[in-house]
């Protein structure tokens, strides 16, 4: 079997965010990634493999493809056998109950990836975005989160709207905050974080009740700040630690 | 004035790490990390700028050049008006009296560069790298660490040799360490960090005294792993917490 030219450009298509959201599917790839992907609730629509011996989790037809033909569509440097078609799951329900991350304006995939990442790390299971926080079907987030993805719940919303009716006390990073290290902080919250040269925006800004600072340390105080996704590391790790 | 033939050769070679062995000149990008370099001790060998009215904070000539010209021997995606080559500096003697990171096989330019921002916020002053730790004058790290790479002195020892004679107490981040929020943790002390795909080599492991976990949360405990540089950023902030 071959790669016909019509799914060659859809494939490609799925590059760009607004083609996913047409055809409400996104890409990944790799034999690890696509048996994670498979190992959850996602539906898969197609699986493309240059591999013969390549057996999905799932008992699902593959398409057999050269290796020419995966380079072709591939966005990995080394292209590794196997690109599966994912529908992109409809959107849950926000469960406002217990501790949840919400970024606003998050730019970056490697950023958003390891969020994701660390979301699951902490058991952080809600996870709201800004609409313009990047995409997390993005192939780079995608291939960056592994199994991630499906463990949290992602949501793109009016974050502004959506913080001014949430109940639970609402945390930032901020320079000017309270030192996080010396701040009580509760078992349900949601800590947004900002965009990584801007930080949030003054909107939210204005519905945030609680700043916290990471203290800087050394005699050199200069460094301008901590990177958003080690930043989050270092707060989802303070919010949690008492609960180990 | 122009960029000469043997410049560029120069400026492009010193992409590779035998050539900035060789020549031990590495390269920056942008007024602000130019500038960041330039208030440090740091000897700066050569500027070159598209930009007529950019001054340099010390007296140094610049050399004009034009925007084409900058993007031959730019690695940026968008070349920022200055380039300039900065002499590498001697290695310095580490002091083994404080907190220290050490590194074993760390990759990832994106990773070291995270780390050494981390060490920089944390006050953390020396950082002991494995041969075979990604140089830290590769311009990706360069360029990510904006001025951090002047306050934190990165040494590249044979890493084996120099915990096996060190003083302090060696501790790394493992699975099957013991709780890191439960642990008392000392002020003095080498943290070990390792290989994005393989952790710490077993020369190292021999060596290691207190391995350290980061416990996982949440009932669907899949996560793989936390990335190193986020891993480091949780680690230093609970060995510095106590601090402030």
């Amino acid at each position: 079997m071959n790669l016909s030219k019509s799914n060659i450009k859809l494939i490609t298509s799925l590059q760009q965010k607004k083609y996913r959201q047409k055809y409400q599917l996104f890409v990944a790839e790799g034999v690890k990634v696509i048996n994670e992907l498979l190992a959850s609730s996602l539906e898969v629509e197609q699986l493309f493999s240059t591999d013969e011996s390549f057996k999905p989790l799932k008992n699902i037809e593959v398409t057999s493809i050269s290796e020419n033909e995966l380079k072709k569509v591939s966005t990995l440097k080394s292209p590794n056998k196997v690109l599966g078609l994912f529908k992109i799951p409809k959107e849950k329900e926000i469960i406002q109950d217990s501790f949840m991350v919400a970024l606003d304006g998050v730019n970056d995939p490697g950023n958003l990836g390891t969020i994701i990442r660390l979301c699951d790390w902490f058991g952080v299971t809600e996870l709201v975005c800004s609409k313009n926080t990047v995409d997390c079907y993005n192939q780079k987030v995608v291939q960056s989160t592994m199994g991630s993805l499906t463990r949290v719940n992602i949501t793109y919303v009016d974050l502004q709207e959506f913080l001014s009716n949430c109940k639970l006390p609402v945390f930032t990073a901020d320079m000017e905050g309270k030192n996080v290290y010396s701040s009580s902080l509760p078992k349900k919250a949601v800590l947004v974080m900002g965009n990584e040269a801007n930080g949030i925006s003054s909107e939210i800004a204005k519905i945030v009740e609680h700043a916290l600072t990471i203290p800087r340390f050394g005699d050199l105080q200069q460094t301008e700040s901590l990177n958003v996704a080690t930043a989050t590391a270092i707060l989802l790790s303070e919010f949690r630690r008492g609960l180990k």
